[in-house]
């Protein structure tokens, strides 16, 4: 069964694929708005740990959205949602037998509920795994620090291609580099850099 | 690390087990009252597909206090719930580095909340995990059609290990046959014969 993964080179997204590698034959999927050319650190992250890598387009326009959401609210949390939502429908439409990410139980965001989930798999026959919903941080934290290499650092300094560093990018453009502190609060991030 | 699974036998928590196998060194569990020996047909499936096996001894007057309430209930929903809490804190005492079950997203019951997976952990200095709480119902019915051999038949046929069985011996011998229909109405389950 084919299943694609959407994947920012992150260490969640990673070990999803490995958790789902026995089962499915496993495409690392990254969602580009086309705004930079981050995706390009994904696809490296997916070569040092052997995947199949592709990229799909996203609506530039869902990014502004998020944008200006963000804004609006002082914080990311409700634009990323909307971002992941908008991906997971991009992916689900690829034609793939099963769609999967990389959340987790303790995340906050980006989140999928179970109706989310059922309605996803219904309106387009396709099975959405999120292997990782499981887990709590320190198992997953645990289980990278077994399997995985990876570089922790300053969210903005970390190369990486989940939808931050695209949405940073247009935030920037359209409202200054003070709107990027004021919405993202200073946090670490990880970068796969192969098995360890 | 070192895993406890909770383990009946059936295709769920044998999947869960696979899913698990490459990360963990899991050994299956299996929750017994002392009842009946129903734990050792869980025994001989996990033998099935190779992985170590053990049985814990469980209260009989927690399944005592199960019947007590599926009877005031009519329907076997709670008493199977507090059953498998129980379970779960007597495996998160056993030592292993973390603790799992077979629970999928779509299950009514048993179900373990975030909240509750939380409060298993901190208590215990154990990660609680739910390897299948990221799949659906069909994702898993594919996953177990591609990997095991597994009969189906009606609930009170097919050789098994969960609590259902010790549960409806006990409810027969306290309230007699026609309080074990009135209970548990008819349902199919699965038994693990090995890998496909």
């Amino acid at each position: 069964m084919e299943l694609g993964l959407l994947y920012s080179g992150g260490k969640d997204s990673t070990l999803a694929a490995l958790l789902l590698d026995d089962f499915y034959d496993v495409t690392l999927v990254t969602g580009h708005f086309g705004v930079t050319d981050d995706w390009e650190h994904a696809k490296a992250a997916a070569e040092s740990v052997g995947f199949a890598h592709e990229r799909i387009e996203l609506d530039e326009a869902a990014a502004q959205d998020a944008v200006e959401k963000m804004v609006a609210d002082g914080f990311p949390r409700n634009g990323i949602q909307a971002v992941h939502e908008h991906a997971l429908e991009r992916l689900a439409a690829e034609g793939f037998d099963a769609i999967a990410d990389g959340t987790r139980r303790d995340d906050r965001v980006p989140t999928v509920s179970r109706a989310q989930a059922q309605s996803l798999e219904d309106r387009h026959d396709v099975d959405y795994i999120s292997p990782l919903s499981g887990f709590g941080r320190g198992a997953v934290d645990r289980l990278v620090d077994s399997a995985l290499s990876v570089t922790v650092g300053p969210s903005e300094s970390i190369p990486r291609a989940d939808y931050e560093a695209e949405l940073r990018a247009l935030l920037r453009e359209e409202h200054g580099e003070s709107a990027v502190a004021d919405v993202f609060p200073a946090h670490d991030q990880t970068y796969v850099e192969g098995p360890r």
